[in-house]
């Protein structure tokens, strides 16, 4: 099995400023043509921990993949590191990308300095591949170690959309270095059920799995618990049907509990749900200050089903623009369930949907009560005037008890929309 | 200096399926007491690959601090292999740590297992670092490397909610192990001025900067380009002296520019700005689908100064709830000067505020045309009624779009409310 390490060069990560999203980008796509990543490495922008590390990783894995450290400022030493690890005898421009930096820098409106102009040259040991995107090229080296074995070093830039962008030509040439193994993994979403409540229930199932499928638990506060299924070294084809005939018999176990496959999300599942019908929902939010929206929008063609929100922040708003009853905030108040319902019901005929759902809660650090401590939250859901609600209590900080009740909601939704399919 | 690596235990972390947010936090909280990270890694759920990565950290610093690997379930084998790994002679239950398990499932509502009880118990070479917010505890080793010398291993949880409880507990455990050297960071936060034109800006300022000084820039497409300076070694009042000294240089350069220090974030400096003179904002978003309200109730307390918002993703809500002219929608199309106008100062009047916000625009894949590729987004924003608007264009993902668009209608709205105080 071709094996990988992917290593971040910067003192922004060392120094926990930056958190490092592209190493999980680039394993995702290395994981998906049979490359096993064997290492994720963070080093500090020093020539000699750039030495350290791809050493390290070269004697771990076939491919070092680096990011970072190609900026056009004075902090960012990679490509003068990696002309000397390689022995480049001198720097040579490629006018390709020299094309690409004055394309993408005219685009931004920003004027061509010396230290642009720059970022065009590269190593002479380098075989160039063009950043369609940025200013910086992706660079590649055929190497050898100390016991003489052959490996394969590039180095992207550390921004991760330019870093996404110049990954599948990264992939393309690792790909025409290598002969791949077979490897298939199939990710089963679930949410609702807690991971050792799960554990539990699918004990006789994971022990009477094939011993050539491996089951990792993923939990997630927002995305619920995942469940891979691996199969190492078989052909994808079989795999897949022997993966398929495990997560049926799964599926007859834990049923609706599973919203989805691999990269899914809830709001992509509630989007399946409604584009199929041409069914349309909405959102009314108190305590989750858009997150919800934000969470559904996030997905592309949202515009089909996705009619809009109201952000009831104040509680003017709820009356003004909800039509919740001044009465019921006085008497109820805004955290509970009269107020939510009032919300949910008021959101889906201003905006004359068939779907709602509204929160309010006290997401914290301040604003809890005895009545609603801080991490509350009441959800509700509205089909077609049918209002259903719940309340559901969290002890995290504030940030992560948007997300859980956020993604809650999403779930409430999705449960309530399953539900009326089933009785229309 | 004391030193240190963080290792990620997880093959959720290398498999891409998990960003790694755990080893920023634990870093930023090791930094701020002087200790440096030499290393980040990420391994996987093996023990031949817990163990080599110890010893590889043990090699390059004095504290190894483990996250992740604890669950319940049956692919995390952390502590056994942490048993193994010192020498345990045995397993001994913590009784406290056990108490907390009841606790903190009775909250949830979950029934105790057999599989939740084990994970009160500890290998008996360990010291125990109470888990308050989750089941499986933290665990402190005092370990000698081969060459005799001694290091501190931590093993904490990988949910990053628990570990970001416990880890106050683990930093003061390392105080009280080691004689910390002096350091000191500031960042200054800054937006609107592209890296490389930056750089060339403070070129002079950055050359002139006293030797001990050193600065970063972290580039960053949400919060702008922040800049880092250090001075390691010297006294904490000393070191902040010197560095505001050559801070107020740098502000009579960017000026404005600056919107914050630290850890500071556009709403965070927008929410201080109103918030001090007791004025309000509110938003209507079409192609930023909540994310401008989210990041604004991001903020605890927003609720002094936010009242909510209008999602407008459909053209009827633009029409009916934010009195946008359907005149206007026929002959400019949403994605206009005119509409985002008239967005802007229909939720400012429905939400009775000061100051609003509006975004319209084509986040992408699809929707774009000449006039409006993917990527274009008009933003206006009201002071009182006084409208400004602005068109920008950016080139990335769909979610990279809506960030930008985002926190560049952030900025705007930041820059209007200074413009506004400056004036009135």
């Amino acid at each position: 099995m071709v094996t990988a390490s992917i290593c971040t060069i910067g003192d922004e990560i060392l120094i926990g400023q930056i958190v490092d999203t592209n190493s999980s980008m680039i394993s995702r796509a290395l994981n998906a043509i049979g490359v096993k990543v064997a290492r994720m490495i963070s080093a500090s922008d020093s020539k000699e921990d750039i030495f350290a590390t791809i050493r390290h990783c070269a004697r771990l894995s076939d491919i070092v993949i680096l990011t970072g450290g190609l900026g056009p400022t004075k902090d960012d030493i990679t490509k003068n590191a990696l002309a000397e690890f390689t022995g480049a005898k001198g720097f040579v421009r490629s006018e390709e990308q020299y094309a690409i930096i004055e394309k993408v820098l005219a685009a931004r409106g920003i004027e061509l300095s010396d230290i642009n102009r720059a970022q065009a040259m590269v190593p002479d040991t380098c075989k160039v591949i063009l950043n369609e995107c940025g200013t910086a090229p992706c660079m590649e080296f055929v190497l050898r170690r100390e016991d003489g074995r052959e490996y394969i070093l590039f180095s992207m830039p550390g921004v991760p959309f330019e870093t996404e962008n110049a990954l599948p030509k990264v992939i393309q040439e690792i790909i025409s270095h290598f002969k791949m193994e077979n490897i298939f993994h199939k990710t089963v979403c679930t949410f609702g059920i807690p991971e050792s409540t799960l554990s539990k229930m699918i004990e006789k199932w994971e022990d009477d799995l094939p011993e050539n499928i491996h089951l990792a638990y993923l939990p997630n506060t927002i995305l619920g618990v995942r469940l891979r299924l691996s199969i190492y070294g078989t052909d994808k084809e079989r795999g897949e049907n022997e993966i398929d005939r495990e997560i049926a018999k799964l599926r007859g176990i834990i049923g609706e509990a599973i919203y989805g496959y691999g990269e899914s999300s809830l709001q992509e599942a509630i989007g399946k749900l409604l584009a199929d019908k041409g069914m349309t929902v909405c959102t009314a939010e108190s305590c989750t200050g858009g997150k919800i929206a934000s969470l559904i929008t996030n997905v592309a063609g949202a515009s089909k089903y996705f009619k809009g929100s109201v952000i009831a922040y104040d509680n003017s708003i709820k009356e003004n623009l909800l039509n919740v009853a001044h009465e019921t905030l006085v008497r109820y108040g805004a955290v509970s369930r009269e107020c939510v319902e009032q919300m949910a019901e008021g959101v889906r005929k201003a905006m004359n949907c068939d779907f709602s759902v509204a929160t309010s809660g006290v997401a914290g650090p301040g604003g809890g009560s005895e009545t609603n401590p801080v991490g509350t939250v009441w959800i509700a859901v509205s089909a077609k005037g049918k209002v259903k609600s719940l309340k559901l209590h969290f002890k995290a900080p504030r940030a992560v008890n948007i997300e859980r009740f956020a993604s809650h909601a999403l779930n409430f939704l999705r449960e309530t929309i399953l539900e009326y399919y089933r009785n229309n």
